[in-house]
């Protein structure tokens, strides 16, 4: 039986253990596993947010000479440090949702026929592709219309390469969009098998990392990945509502126009008398302002993680979410859990989904009478989520004795437990 | 001749004079006239963000409950304490251009026809329409494509109810999208008059109130206007990038579907194994996670512009202009420059256009020289912009004073005036 001197003995080992302190950690008994909702404050996120308030104030307009090139300095920082790929490649501008659109409107342009997806993909994902396919243009030109096909995976195991494979055998399928790590079982897809099987039909692969980016290897150079977006404030802990990232590979960007063409995207920005001409690369997929207090908080929170470097992340969150795994199988079976994540470590990401028919009461009375802040995700997944930066190994042995306790003690069924949002 | 004793009485005289003091104003000697490209740090917003961000670390996921509604609640302030518009009708979120996108592409989605602008419009608002006119699907289907017509209105009287009527008049346009402060000669549009003129056609306005929105008045339920946009990060000192505005008035919003279909637009977001179901009202034109930093900025931010009120405002944006044109007429021609700006108190916005055939090396010994920051215009534009929360007549009247000793000393012809960005 794994015991909570298992669990002090794995942090005693942990290389990444002084990252913890990096954190604000104000109460440590409470035990937070929803770094993958939003991830914590960074200490120096606190005085680099600080700073850049101040530098507002002081050097007002002129402080733009500095900020107009963040969104590719911490995309440069992200693609080399965290994501696998080089620079040039890599922009953290708008959200997620809004950099999914104009990655796969901007495919779309040039390849008819349908999107794919599958249909456990995450909800805004689902619904960009469901607003793309019925085209907004539709109604008024009677034109544009494209079919979106979702197509049915493994719900523990996430979508296959054997799915893909089926998916574009037709030849009719314009691109395919998926989740890199599935936001309810964590379980990890295989970028670079499904690229190749998707690859075999032409077919392009839309990649979204939200909950994989900083948590497992994102190797896209090596996975042959050329399309990706993802959030900032799960695992590079950027903040509440961050702003997200776009990837398109050096050799992909050729030829690739953003649908939202604004004046961020314009070559010779403030040359403001000439029509739209694009800057040349990646930067043509900003459009608007883009955040500066978003942007210096991503820049933070990527430098966390890439001094961490991703291997080492990849191996704690291995050992984290394999520590939660031996605990189910030791103890919380009889208390009717199942396990409704990957078994195999390499295609597990950074969340374990704990499967219980009162998943909703249990996860309600985790953090209101245990002092455990897990997530739901319906209808029957506690959703436990490891922080490789500062998640020890003790406090998630603790949050599982939590959770065995009150459950054993019925707690759950104590609690007034109406749904209320929870994000 | 006007004297700084003159200027000194206005600020004597002047109801908002309590209002600077609510700004970080750290070097007093440094005359800030660009709040209109990036408004000034208010003190309160720098207290804000530091409890916001402390509110991040410590309620970490579960603050999203507050968090969530603040798109609406500060465009709820927005609309009724600025905009002359309802609750239910302004959203705050994305950014100006990706808002436009939005707005621009759900009108289209019901309306054939042109897309109709002034020549003259901001850079983003006309690049925004060049690339729905093209529309991104259109290699692809070979569909879709749209004319994009471009009027050329008076450069400083700007857009005129008779240059919208004949642009109409073909019967073949879809809508129109006009700025209501031009952001060269500051003009103001006359919202009424060009609402009505388009109306005769039933071709509906989208309005771009970047520089007009807490600088002069917009009534919106007033003028008949249905659809606008803006940014806060001007008059409304909401910071860099700070997110922007949308407005629906709730007779338009019906039937009206966002193109960019994201999670935080969906009834019930927290029940994720359902298709795309747009909340009802316009709500579903937010698209992915919002920026709350930029939120609650913004919300300090409208909260000060709401609390002078927007009547006092836009009287004090007048009398800070008047003194511009005045020192101009008394003593700026003999040096060359002319009024780039309408005379007309009720037809200027919140900043004034000095055209001088040396404007770009003028406004650089501006800034380096002498302590004013001004902004540039291409090709001939000085640009003064005033701020009615903290500009006062004296400082300006000083700024002018340091405008002429500098030309008349010939202090711009001595600088490196290698153009640069400015933003």
């Amino acid at each position: 039986m794994i015991t909570r001197a298992d669990a002090e003995a794995l942090d005693a080992a942990d290389p990444l253990a002084g990252f913890r302190e990096r954190f604000v950690i104000e109460d440590a008994d409470r035990i937070y596993l929803d770094g993958n909702s939003l991830g914590r404050l960074p200490v120096a996120t606190r005085d680099r947010l600080a700073a850049l308030v101040a530098e507002w104030g002081t050097r007002l307009v002129s402080a733009w000479e500095d900020w107009i090139d963040l969104p590719a300095q911490v995309g440069d920082r992200l693609a080399e440090g965290v994501l696998g790929a080089g620079p040039g490649e890599v922009l953290v501008c708008d959200s997620t949702t809004v950099n999914l659109y104009k990655l796969v409107r901007a495919i779309m342009a040039d390849r008819p026929g349908a999107l794919v997806t599958d249909s456990g993909n995450f909800p805004t994902d689902r619904y960009v592709l469901e607003g793309l396919a019925e085209s907004s243009a539709s109604r008024a030109t009677r034109t544009g219309h494209r079919e979106l096909r979702q197509f049915d995976a493994d719900p523990v195991l996430g979508p296959s390469p054997d799915d893909v494979a089926e998916a574009v055998a037709p030849g009719d399928v314009a691109l395919v969009v998926l989740s890199h790590v599935a936001y309810r079982s964590g379980a990890v897809a295989d970028l670079a098998a499904i690229e190749a099987a998707a690859g075999d039909h032409g077919v392009p692969v839309v990649w979204d990392l939200s909950h994989s980016v900083g948590s497992v290897p994102t190797e896209l150079h090596a996975a042959g990945a050329r399309y990706a977006v993802g959030c900032t404030y799960k695992h590079l802990n950027g903040g509440p509502g961050a702003p997200a990232f776009l990837y398109v590979r050096e050799d992909a960007q050729t030829g690739l126009r953003s649908p939202i063409q604004g004046w961020f995207g314009q070559a010779e920005q403030f040359d403001m008398e000439r029509p739209y001409d694009p800057v040349p690369g990646i930067g043509r997929f900003l459009a608007g302002t883009p955040s500066i207090l978003g942007l210096a908080a991503v820049q933070e929170g990527v430098g966390l993680t890439a001094g961490a470097g991703m291997a080492a992340v990849a191996a704690k969150s291995a050992s984290l979410t394999g520590l939660v795994v031996a605990y189910l199988d030791e103890r919380l079976g009889p208390l009717g859990f199942s396990l409704g994540s990957p078994r195999d470590p390499a295609r597990r990401g950074a969340h374990v989904a704990l499967r219980h028919p009162q998943a909703w009461p249990i996860c309600r009375a985790l953090i209101e009478r245990a002092a455990v802040v897990p997530d739901f995700r319906g209808p029957d997944i506690v959703r436990l989520g490891v922080a490789p930066l500062y998640t020890t190994h003790a406090e998630l042995f603790d949050a599982l004795e939590r959770l065995r306790d009150l459950v054993e003690r019925g707690e759950h069924e104590r609690i007034d437990a109406t749904r209320s949002r929870v994000t």
